[in-house]
């Protein structure tokens, strides 16, 4: 209501309640106002009702909202179905014009502000989690393994000789994949075992950059956040190197904003080293369901070149943003939550520390993973050969998602290249293992849970196991 | 409610009550069993109730919304806002796996299932607008033009050497950089001006083939729907030429999914010759506020090995799928609505004809355009220099959006490359013009709206153009 | 947004796209304007979204959601669940104060401003509708039953002797009730058969007055809208009956505002004699899913007496008006809706008329009921005496609702008062008969639908009658 | 999904993915059978996705959703506008039948489901509350007043000649209407001052049914719940004098299900002696934003009997039940709950307390009112006469709510009746209060922000009491 809505109002019902009622509608405004001047994740979490009016005001500035409009062009923002208008707030035109993901759509300007503060916001929190250099971002309506292959198709207009990527090895299909989409030859550098831990084979990336020559290597391509007893990439050193050699450096920060030391480590790589652009997940970190990622670094102008290099077809629509403003929001940074993510990993492992010295087995030891763990199963595989896969299906029935189980001597072939020991980071982990994360999200209640249900199915595991191995014709019944 | 509990209501309110509401039940159900069955677009629009039904069961098969779930894993489709839960029917889990975007996600049956199906209708109504021969698709999460990316990215692993691409001009800026961003040279075909229309300059194309050679080519980029004066490219010619050369052959068919010409040009290319894959938006002719595109193609074995290229790490979410179920429930492929969509085409033509003759303009004759129509400005620009600028704005300020004015002489470089008579798909086409175009949920207000605005804004800049010629020392103050 | 935040968005994006935005607000904000300023029903519906952007706005100015609200009281619009609070649009303050259900609540300033324009609207439709000098009217969130009640426990304190309401019969429960309810004692009328019809016996009203003496009648009772062949009371004689007695005068208008015939006998009963009050449901009137009821009057300071009398003890909650507002807003009264009520009307008769001939029955000639209709049954009666019963639960299976079948000689006990031949308005109407309406909200697909069941219907009970009298010993498995 | 359904979803999606899906299913199923077997409050709060879910399942089941209806009756569930629909979860059609809102609704299974399980689960959480031998209640959807006014509407059948209504007095307008607008006699009796706790004059109620006579007395009309330094009616003398001499009794628990205080008395006097009915409201106790109230008693015939007493032409709609599943379902009943309502109730009393000794004022003693506190303002009242009223409107600018502030010597005439000393439900008083009550759904934040700004406006009024006293020209500037 404008100021002369109000006026009428006050004919209606007495004027000081009316008063009263815009003085309070002034609050939302206020906490609107801040974030349109400074651009920045709210201190405090805004009510519903907040980011509704916000979304609400948004929309009625899409030109699919004007009540007046007439659209006679190929793309108006036209909605088929209601409901699905209504789930998107109606902001339903996209954004981004003619191929340029930045670019303001004039027929979409609440939309496109939405998304300038998104990008906007997005910054803050990068900077707030620990990295505080980092100069520019942009939020990517892609998977983050595409927005990968994105960088990489960028530096090869930089680069046009170079054919190799080098790539600490890490078992994750898609970023490995990012390379083979943007036709690349990746280049797997084994990773060393340091007690139980698996680390950056410093030497042989060296080595591999002398072999391969540094005008033939269009990037080196590290990895943080990863599971257990994989550690995240010496991203320092890694750094250091690419800045002696002149080599772009490209980091995989998956789900590596929610932890500070995840960007601790990006922060000082790009201190004392080079990284051109480091890339990451939207949904894992914020908690959102949209496929997005968020493509940052410390030179704006690489950066703005990358997303010049999108070919959006003015596409981009505002319904990542609209989740991300909402839930960013709600769920607002904060040093406390980052605090409490990391007592709920102190918690998680202490209680598979319990556990696996209870079944015979232990937790490995890998202090530099701030986010995953593992706990070995040989004891497991000693019963029988079928029961360490048998573990993960029973814990699938049982409703414990996310606990990985990692057999010994998996094969598997990607594009071509056979991984030895898939799943494991390495060609040849000592012992098959089972991983469990504190990421964001995550709740005490889950802990226990999960370690309850663990408890159980090792229990039912090993009576089998006994079983199975006595002469009793009726024990194969039990399964 | 399962039949226990319907049995247990009739004990609470009268059987024959509760057996007709199970019956009525039973009605939506059949509708839900024949989609599960046919994974055909519904007949007729599903209710609004249906649909939430239907997105409700499969919600409740994802396990972020199992009741007893504990997730520790680092993606377990945690969400941060309940806002955003809500708007996505709590189908918040992310479909797609391990950079497999075909693959089923275990802890995401519902989602899957909704993916499944989306395709599946997707396919039959790529079918029921024409392309008969169709034999698989996908539905992506990305814009159309990095779609089309991911198609030459995928060819290069099949052609290696292949440098080129061949691409008769068409003025829109994403299909562009698809090339640029997958890291080919686009080898810009100038049309050729028949009439009033610009239409692929054939010899043109087989000239450059035989220049570069066939085996430097990467492929034929051709497109469909544009703005006119500029008509469809000549697909069977084109796929005839692909074939004879052994050249790949990739379709740009942005909005035609709408128009059965452009569908029918797309059959009849793969028919006589060779069209490896078509791709289309899905917002622009599903009517979704949804960034996604389909890739279509002839060999379900290339359409998968472009699946298999997209490096998604597991981030396909519902969301794309979900509104697309809702809005083809609500919305079916029908051809009484294409029917519709071509009458209104008529109206346009007809009122644009009428419109032109009274300013002393025409309609120009692009019979072969579809979609789009094209209004010459010659009498306005001898107005005066600024007119036809200004028409664009005045149109903007009236709220007309969509239709497009095109100057003469306009220069755009586009990473590096210069493109003289910009918007206009050609190095200089005779005059300047205003486009429009019917498609997909225009109305017949939209059309008259747009007349009305139109003309009155023609009027004014005459007034305006006869003031400014005069030597009134007043006239400028009218602007 | 305020025009602060609009300043700090123009150096976001583009200052014309802001304005542009900034101006398509104000588009909203003018019908918002009008309504305050007229308090009339808007000329044309408004879209879903200038209605949730204007609920949006009231609810912001209810203390409940003040960002920096504490309450203390018993009373502070709390909510316990989310779920609730959104779908009332987090309108959940009461409104009323204090048992005075006009009052203005401090703490609701939105909810009370609804409030008052729900009444004024409702009014101005009322007006419109046909009763153009109604004074005064106000929503009461109970039944029309009781919002009866209320009316006659008002003029108790008028009429202090007054023991007897005179009652012409109609035979609906809950207006029978409302005067028991009430304490009084009331003296049914029997109807005059005079053709098909059922219309007000005059004379014998004149004859009850007569005998029980004004002063100890506390009204007369009469009715508008009811079952054909019962047709509205004669309002005019009644009301002149009553200014001539000095006896006040309630009308149920029970589902009568949308018919123009209901309308105008209330207008011209109150030009030529007394009419106290009439009293209609929101809900059939409205299409709206609450109990509620408006009562209104032609003495503003009896309607005011009457809305003083309700002990609400603040509690006349936001959602009914929520949801006129959003009704009335969509859906406006118009002459073409009442006019293609009418036409549906025409079209129920005819067909009914058709299948009635058809099946050897007739359409009862009742021109003075302006919705409802009447089919008698006399030939299903002769089949079998159970005929008439199982039409009524064939069309309920088949899913035809509303049309009720009326059988002969069904008594019914109320409250200690015995009706012979209830449902019929008569203790012997001379033919059973089926009742079907053209009431507010039905279509032309209803119709069909209605029709083609029926008569199938009818048909499968010819069949089983005649079967029934066969001798085949086969007959009785066709039930 | 039925179980066909979900076999056809194994054909497309893994059958043990989908079966764990169907699994989960059957979870929500098995919380809903709960409901349905036992109609008990559940022991802990339903998910949202829960609620949804099952409120879908009955609107399904509801005629106005059937696919097939077709409806020509009068009343038929249609519904004006889809977003009115949507927000009762397309639940709109009325339940109870003709006049019985008891009656199931054959048009409106699902509904009629509802209203049963709601007056269950109601019933059930009265009993848990304390009033253990409760036998039933109802749900009606009028406001606590209305209902008030037709227990005694129907004890008038009972008791044709009784004329007066006992009253101990409480300064609430809507109590006291209810029996006016019930066309009853209004017996004021005055409280006793006991320490600083108003109490009831037993012996002036015995006194004054002596005087009357017990047969002409309507009902004694007593009250639980009320604002400090009244405590509630001292019901178990009250009771056992009703039962001494047959009057009925009817106990106004208007907000005293959330405290056991209030409960407990009601359960001991109809231990001891006669309670018939007690009504509460529905919004107060249950935070649902429904006008609504629930009448209980011991003597489950008598409750029919007000039950049928309700005139309701068929229009309970299912939004009241609809609202209270979805509250009950999310803030279910709980001891802990209450233990907390009782915690905060001791730290309002403690801070009130140091806030009281440090502005010269006292805290009331009033052990016996569970939930309302009072403070005196004896010594504000004497900087200057006004200053005691200023408070009040500070607080409320200061968006304090609910913090009534009661002066000395108001005197208000309702319905003819004059009552000195209104709202301090005394006619003399000894000092002005304000009152602040620890109600369900207060948080400990709103305790601390109420203390503190409450300290705030009293320290700006001494100091401004002080400067009016003063002769500075520049003092009433700080007004």
């Amino acid at each position: 209501m404008n100021s002369e809505n109000f006026l009428l109002s006050e004919k209606i019902v007495s004027p000081s309640y009316v008063r009263q009622g815009s003085q309070a509608r002034r609050g939302h405004e206020q906490l609107i106002r801040q974030l349109l001047e400074q651009g920045k994740c709210p201190e405090e979490g805004w009510s519903e009702s907040t980011v509704e009016l916000f979304l609400n005001e948004l929309a009625v500035m899409d030109s699919n909202n004007f009540l007046g409009n007439c659209g006679v062009g190929e793309r108006e923002g036209r909605v088929a179905s209601g409901l699905v208008a209504r789930r998107h707030y109606r902001l339903i035109h996209g954004i981004g014009r003619s191929g340029d993901i930045a670019a303001i759509q004039p027929k979409a300007a609440g939309s496109s502000l939405l998304n300038k503060l998104t990008n906007s916001v997005v910054l803050d929190i990068l900077k707030l989690s620990g990295v505080r250099s980092v100069a520019s971002c942009f939020v990517v309506p892609m998977a983050t393994g595409m927005s990968l292959a994105l960088c990489f198709l960028t530096l090869r207009h930089r680069r046009p000789k170079a054919r190799y990527i080098i790539w600490p090895r890490i078992d994750q299909k898609s970023c490995f994949k990012s390379m083979i989409t943007a036709g690349f030859e990746p280049v797997v550098v084994e990773n060393v075992l340091d007690g139980d831990e698996l680390r950056t084979d410093l030497e042989a990336v060296e080595r591999k950059v002398e072999e391969l020559g540094a005008e033939n290597i269009l990037c080196v391509h590290s990895t943080t956040s990863c599971f257990a007893p994989r550690v995240p990439d010496s991203l320092e050193e890694l750094a250091a190197m690419c800045a002696k050699h002149n080599i772009p450096h490209v980091v995989n920060n998956a789900y590596g904003v929610q932890s500070s030391k995840c960007m601790h480590l990006i922060q000082q790589g790009a201190r004392v080293g080079r990284i051109d652009a480091f890339v990451q997940s939207l949904d894992k970190n914020f908690m959102v369901p949209v496929g997005g990622a968020i493509i940052a670094g410390f030179d704006a102008a690489f950066i703005e070149e990358i997303s010049k290099m999108y070919p959006g077809d003015s596409c981009w629509f505002a319904s990542p943003s609209c989740c991300l403003v909402a839930s960013t929001s709600v769920f607002v940074f904060s040093h406390e939550r980052l605090h409490d993510l990391q007592e709920i990993y102190s918690i998680l492992a202490e209680e598979l520390k319990r556990l696996a010295s209870a079944h015979g087995e232990r937790l490995l030891h890998t202090p530099h993973n701030p986010i995953s763990l593992a706990m070995s199963l040989d004891g497991l595989q000693a019963t029988s050969d079928k029961a360490v896969t048998q573990l993960g299906s029973m814990l699938f029935t049982r409703q414990v998602s996310g606990a990985r189980v990692i057999p010994l001597g998996k094969e598997q072939i990607i594009n071509g290249y056979t991984f030895r020991g898939f799943m494991s980071h390495s060609e040849s982990y000592p012992c098959p293992y089972l991983n469990a994360a504190s990421a964001i999200g995550i709740t005490r209640e889950d802990v226990a849970l999960c370690i309850k249900r663990l408890d159980k199915s090792l229990k039912a595991l090993k009576k089998e196991g006994k079983a199975a191995r006595s002469p009793s014709p009726l024990a194969s019944q039990n399964l």
